[in-house]
């Protein structure tokens, strides 16, 4: 093989999509920068259970250079993205800049408020680690406010908890919530009643997880209300304030928390690659995962617009952008390999591995391909391959522990109040 | 035994003290509303574990609630202490007030600053499970600040920390850091090598350690410098700003991180009892712990300065802590059962079971009455202590496993930047 000069692969963001590219792409004639704006790699899917004090926040969170640390060929930058010079093939850094020969863009998305950005702050979203520990910290502070509070609608108020959105998130969410209420905190408290605890959930569609078979859907939202979970369907949320959600009706609900997880859109910083995007700032990508106008850019993951054969857009969940990631991986080693002559590129293609949602403690819906079940052995099926698809043996050993124990002994350890979030006095 | 009527006993903090009374106490005559103002008890002596990335912030805490549920006579209430009336017999709270019986005093101590409380938000100190989050992510800041830093001055000043107090907790901080940099975060950096990170620890004292026998301290030192920390004996912190310290003779060194674990001063609560209290804030307390002039009030643990009949003042250490709680709540129990006729009160006797420290992996020094020992099976000592004195069982579990699994991967997962803190911006 012909000494070719060396490449640079920058990839930004340390996602599913981003990490996958990294531990798949390895070539001698390449080295990678990644850059993350956070110094650890999440797995989202367990998210919740962080929120709702199942797991601490290190046992789904693995530092990125740990992960990479073998891989002397990789640079990781805890660093953010300001702009892009496509031209130039530059990316700037909030500290510095970096030249690259091909970029992975891998920043997947954020919480999306339906161009209600003011709702943020009276309704957090769940898609950082901070957010799930600001959740956790509110939800916890709302019951023992509850125990010093003397007025009963403001007590009421206190143990209502909102979650907008029946999706997935919303779905583990709720049901998480309604657990914590009435298995966990059922002995704690000597003033309140904590299993009188309001969980509601506002979803507008007919049936909570859409996505599903009418069946399946109607499945999760029985064994929802099966954990007290009050669903309401077909409504929209109409505004969102301080400690108050105004549904499409006009009725109001108020609540000591709101959780939004009712939409997310791709980061912000897609605006700045001057490309098309769609509405929800998704980059409308080619076939092959590229930019048009820019076969040496690639975008992959939640920030990336791409449609199946199907005329559908592939979904925004972590198999996908792990497929992405291997299919530019494989992309760019054959352009290097055959000396940047101009190949024909695969297009990616999406194998759906199925999808499930965990509902409650031995409770949930799975959808594998053919295969549909629910209730426990669609909890066992969810816990099997969360558990072996957890970044980390490590942390693989400790979840399954923490589940095992937590399911044994009714009891959530990480019921931790920790630094009071800044935004702690709108549960006021 | 004469019905007798319903005595309410106030707790103020949830601590070994307050938390050791509480399982301690029991009357069918008697009602207990402990009160702290944070939701969980915090297992101390690992707490520089935390801050380390040794462990996570669950695993060291547990929810008071949690701990005490099934004592249907104990109320807990997240809260904070205003002010006392002890004429009233009367405890003013942020939300409500309440009225007692018998008080026990159990608040602890902060970080003290000598009369320098600007020094606060450059050098933090380590007493909650906030401040060893925020320690965690400004030191794992700095090396990532490191790596994105092209001024070499301005590096080195990033690897660089200071620990001001050569203490058990300054000694196991120092300890603890300059194994996570020499044997976690040394494969992890591309530009920047870890192990070239700079530990320093001031100590006004000729030995660290002092409260220990000298062939101790002095092996506690050598172990310390085996470990690459580099140790200032008998000099003295003259000013700390932002970013540097400066000592006695004038030196000045610039830090990354500055860390204070110099000094522990009684709540500044104590001032509003009304009683008198040493140069600490602590107060005096009779023999028996009672307050003077209120027999029905009792100060327990580090807010109460008791003396022994050498003269000197029980150690504000854990054990300590523990037997006054018992203490007290033998007489109380009495008092109650002899339907207040006045008895006269055994005063408290410290039994001293040892003091030990760690210094890191398999280095520790224990001093066990006539048994001294140092290195590795002082470490085994330490270990097996702790363990089984960590309150809830799941923890022991969990912390042995992640302790194991540390040990032998050299591995610490809990190396994750969360919620950057307000004062981040002074790493800078």
């Amino acid at each position: 093989m012909i000494e070719s000069k060396q490449r640079h692969v920058v990839v930004l963001g340390a996602g599913f999509g981003g990490l996958t590219f990294c531990q798949t792409f390895r070539h001698p004639a390449a080295r990678i920068t990644v850059v993350d704006r956070t110094n650890h790699h999440l797995f989202q899917p367990l998210l919740y259970q962080v929120a709702a004090c199942g797991l601490s926040a290190p046992e789904i969170a693995q530092p990125i250079r740990g992960i990479l640390s073998h891989r002397t060929d990789i640079t990781v930058l805890f660093n953010r993205v300001v702009s892009f010079d496509l031209v130039k093939q530059q990316v700037q850094l909030e500290k510095g800049k970096l030249d690259y020969d091909y970029l992975v863009l891998a920043m997947g998305g954020q919480t999306g408020y339906f161009g209600h950005p003011e709702w943020e702050r009276f309704a957090p979203g769940l898609k950082t680690l901070d957010d799930a520990l600001r959740i956790r910290s509110k939800i916890l502070l709302a019951f023992e406010q509850a125990e010093n509070e003397n007025n009963p609608a403001e007590r009421d108020r206190l143990l209502t908890t909102v979650v907008v959105g029946g999706g997935p998130t919303g779905v583990e969410l709720a049901g998480a919530f309604a657990e914590l209420a009435r298995t966990v905190l059922n002995r704690d408290f000597r003033r309140i009643d904590p299993t009188k605890a309001r969980i509601l959930l506002i979803e507008g569609s007919p049936l909570v997880l859409s996505h599903l078979p009418p069946d399946l859907s109607a499945s999760a939202q029985r064994q929802l209300e099966g954990l007290g979970v009050q669903i309401r369907n077909n409504i929209h949320v109409k505004d969102i304030r301080a400690g108050e959600v105004e549904l499409a009706n006009g009725e109001i609900i108020c609540a000591g928390n709101i959780i939004w997880a009712a939409g997310v859109s791709a980061t912000p910083l897609t605006r700045k690659l001057g490309v098309k995007l769609d509405k929800a700032g998704r980059v409308k990508a080619n076939p092959d995962l590229s930019l048009p106008g820019h076969p040496e850019v690639f975008a992959i993951g939640d920030m990336a617009l791409v449609l199946q054969e199907s005329g559908q857009p592939v979904p925004g969940v972590s198999p996908a952008a792990m497929q992405m990631g291997r299919h530019v991986a494989k992309i760019i080693e054959r352009e290097i390999n055959s000396h940047d002559q101009p190949l024909s590129r695969a297009a990616f293609k999406y194998r759906d591995k199925g999808t499930m949602a965990t509902i409650g403690r031995s409770a949930a819906v799975a959808w594998l391909g053919r295969f549909k079940c629910s209730g426990f052995p669609a909890w066992l099926a969810w816990l099997f391959i969360h558990l072996i698809f957890l970044i980390g043996f490590r942390n693989r050993l400790a979840v399954l522990f923490q589940w095992t124990w937590s399911y044994f002994s009714f009891n959530r350890s990480a019921r931790i109040i920790t630094y009071a979030p800044p935004d702690s006095s709108e549960t006021k």
